[in-house]
């Protein structure tokens, strides 16, 4: 069996806490793949809540998820992960989060989550996930400005309490391409 | 369930390559809780070569195997694993190998591995690996001399020909007691 990469291994993550009932985010749905595999772990009375900054994210998941007959599961907000503060009520307990941070594959590649917008975030998720829940953040970085927002991100993942979370750093360390880096959350 | 820890995810990569039959090392076999744990992969029909520099380490790993009655599938040698290279004939083929870098646990701490016969070790192993074959690198690094070990170990990994070989890095970020780095190199 081949290692599992950063984006294999995050789901490997997610699907090892998040069970059928269960809600959880996607703070950044992009084409959909992930919000996909996560409406498939929450199953039918569970709920996934999406999150993207652009119209064509938006568009692109809603027909992923219509084709898979899975859109009940899941309502999508056109907003940038940074209002998960105000649109998830406080008393919302997340099982799980995913991230994928840097450009929309297939999308305009100028449009990039930022350092600051994606740790208000994550806070957010921070602050709802249950115990034993995860957070899973693959960080792509080879773009412009990609460098800064991954160095922002480890930044802040690094001084989180260890007493409240665990903090896994994997990553393929021989790659020329900057491979992405997961950062998976896990809340104590 | 918990994200695992460096030590607990090397064994998973090796369990998930490692079959009934294979050929393995265990280049520091310390107090043999590795080499019980390879011996059970390979099975009655499969072989653990193990090494340690230290007299306790060769005792008590064969007292654990006796214990467990797994003593013969493996083959041990009081020998520093900087001897692999002379010990093991050029065409055993390996599926695995486990390195576990510091001192030994209730041994004298005073006695480390260290970069240089490290590196050396690595190398003979990796000319042996076969297809898909994983080499799990514990890297204790919390103790005088152990720094340096890892980062000559982590320039090394870094280097390998990313054609041949799948370098990963997992490790907890966010921890005071420096917890130990997994490196896990596959060849592809």
């Amino acid at each position: 069996m081949k290692i599992k990469s950063a984006l294999a291994y995050s789901h490997t993550l997610l699907q090892s806490v998040v069970q059928a009932g269960d809600v959880v985010v996607d703070a950044t749905v992009g084409n959909g793949h992930d919000t996909e595999f996560l409406a498939n772990l929450v199953g039918p009375s569970g709920r996934v809540y999406g999150f993207d900054v652009q119209q064509l994210a938006i568009d692109n998941t809603t027909a992923r998820l219509k084709n898979s007959n899975l859109l009940s599961r899941v309502r999508l907000f056109h907003q940038g992960h940074e209002q998960i503060e105000q649109v998830l009520a406080k008393d919302v307990q997340i099982k799980g989060a995913m991230f994928n941070l840097g450009y929309l594959p297939g999308g305009d590649h100028q449009m990039i989550t930022n350092g600051a917008t994606t740790i208000k975030a994550i806070k957010a998720c921070l602050t709802r996930l249950t115990p034993s829940g995860i957070i899973g953040i693959v960080l792509y970085y080879g773009h412009p400005g990609g460098l800064t927002e991954k160095n922002a991100v480890m930044k802040f993942a690094n001084q989180l309490p260890q007493k409240q979370f665990t903090v896994l750093q994997y990553q393929f360390i021989n790659q020329v391409n900057e491979p992405p880096i997961l950062l998976a959350i896990q809340k104590r």
